[in-house]
């Protein structure tokens, strides 16, 4: 008994390739406060979007082993690259629930689309056709698109989230969804979030989906379904580590999370 | 006799933090044909140019260490971001001949400068001051401008080098650089040189320095001086290892070196 309340002490784990994940911390948070979390954040070698899933499976291995020195009960791997290469792997040779962000986003859209669903990422997250492999066994009679996307990141690591160039450049992305009429649109980064006025304004009446958002809820679900809930009343503890400490980190957390976190730990990878 | 002609065989070892730098190869292939040469791309852990100081120089020392088990008789950094932040260290510490970009692409503005040189770079780079720094220990009198242009890099990566988006981008790093009416721009990237026709579009009869250019002669200098240059006839043997290997690799090291290459290894860093 004492054992099992132990377990639910111990903290979720969340990893991605940088600093975007914490918008999957921050719908944790909100969900389930007592929570404690450690989150990692591999800034030291972001991105991942324009790897190949060899290195990409192999730097993810290595977050889920630095997580499990951290003793989590469970890893959210927030990153959406890593989610569509990896994750099946990680379930196959790790012992611990481990949940990404495709699944989770796929349910949210199927339950509104109304038949055409645009997916955006990263390059390796558009090629690993993850999110269609995943929405046609759900669903074979969804029409899909898909563009990778690799300005958005580094458009918003500039902050350029609006303006001209912006606009430039969404409409160079979703010109085609927009000729095709998709109705629902997958924002398959925890980036691209950041564009989503944008993205509205140029998809007017769109269904816009943040996977990141959607899987805070898969990992309560999960929680809850092997009795591994923490229900204290007593807000959880957060713990921040990251492979490099950028000079404008803690503005990035703040625009990512809308408060001020402790110093991050940095971690030698 | 026999010792110093093997060590004239050795080959010159270049690293980058990706594929940029094959450009410097394709400068000292051109200009010293017989020597053999090992190229060693980071493009699992690519970009540099806006992690830290301390990751930079983590990273460039294990790049030095594995060109010296490649038995390199000196080393080329083609990479601005680790000329910037790590090319002392890596020369207090090693002792074959380590030389940079940085110097190069100083001198060589120098030499045609009327007065107003900016420099543009990674984030790393410039906040570095390591161009300026290089500049004004040469002369004093000359006026710095400088900015970072961090979309110039995924821009390029996008194959984005024409067009009204880059035309745009460019004109918002730039803006300033045309007020003050500099008569050298110096590229601190390896990556900039693609963008040089639309750059010199905007800033016309302003002198653009590329450093990369630049230190294929300063090598040779080094080489001869230390009499280890390779005078052999024969065309020289060019190895490539890379930490990842891109899908689109052979397209890139294409467009960079005017020519197609051999398979490259890949090393696990």
């Amino acid at each position: 008994m004492s054992n099992s309340n132990n377990i639910k002490n111990q903290p979720i784990g969340i990893f991605d390739s940088g600093i975007g994940g914490l918008t999957v911390l921050a719908e944790i948070e909100r969900l389930m406060p007592g929570e404690n979390v450690v989150y990692f954040g591999d800034t030291a070698r972001v991105p991942y979007g324009n790897k190949t899933s060899a290195t990409v499976r192999k730097f993810s291995v290595e977050n889920v082993l630095f997580l499990l020195e951290e003793r989590v009960k469970m890893v959210v791997v927030a990153c959406n690259t890593s989610s569509a290469l990896a994750l099946d792997y990680l379930n196959n040779i790790f012992r611990i629930p481990i949940i990404g962000v495709i699944e989770s986003g796929v349910d949210k859209a199927l339950a509104v689309t109304s038949g055409k669903i645009g997916i955006i990422g990263t390059k390796a997250t558009i090629e690993s056709r993850a999110y269609q492999r995943n929405i046609v066994k759900k669903n074979k009679k969804i029409e899909i698109f898909s563009r990778s996307c690799p300005l958005f990141v580094p458009l918003v690591e500039e902050g350029l989230t609006s303006g001209e160039i912006t606009k430039k450049i969404i409409q160079m992305y979703l010109e085609n969804f927009k000729k095709k009429k998709i109705d629902t649109i997958i924002l398959g980064c925890t980036h691209y979030p950041l564009l989503k006025k944008e993205i509205a304004k140029y998809l007017p009446k769109v269904n816009i989906i943040d996977s990141a958002q959607e899987v805070a809820s898969h990992a309560k679900g999960v929680l809850e379904h092997f009795r591994l809930a923490n229900d204290k009343k007593a807000k959880g503890n957060k713990k921040f580590c990251i492979s490099d400490e950028p000079k404008n980190f803690t503005n990035f957390a703040k625009s990512f999370l809308k408060r001020t976190i402790s110093k991050p730990r940095v971690i030698n990878v």
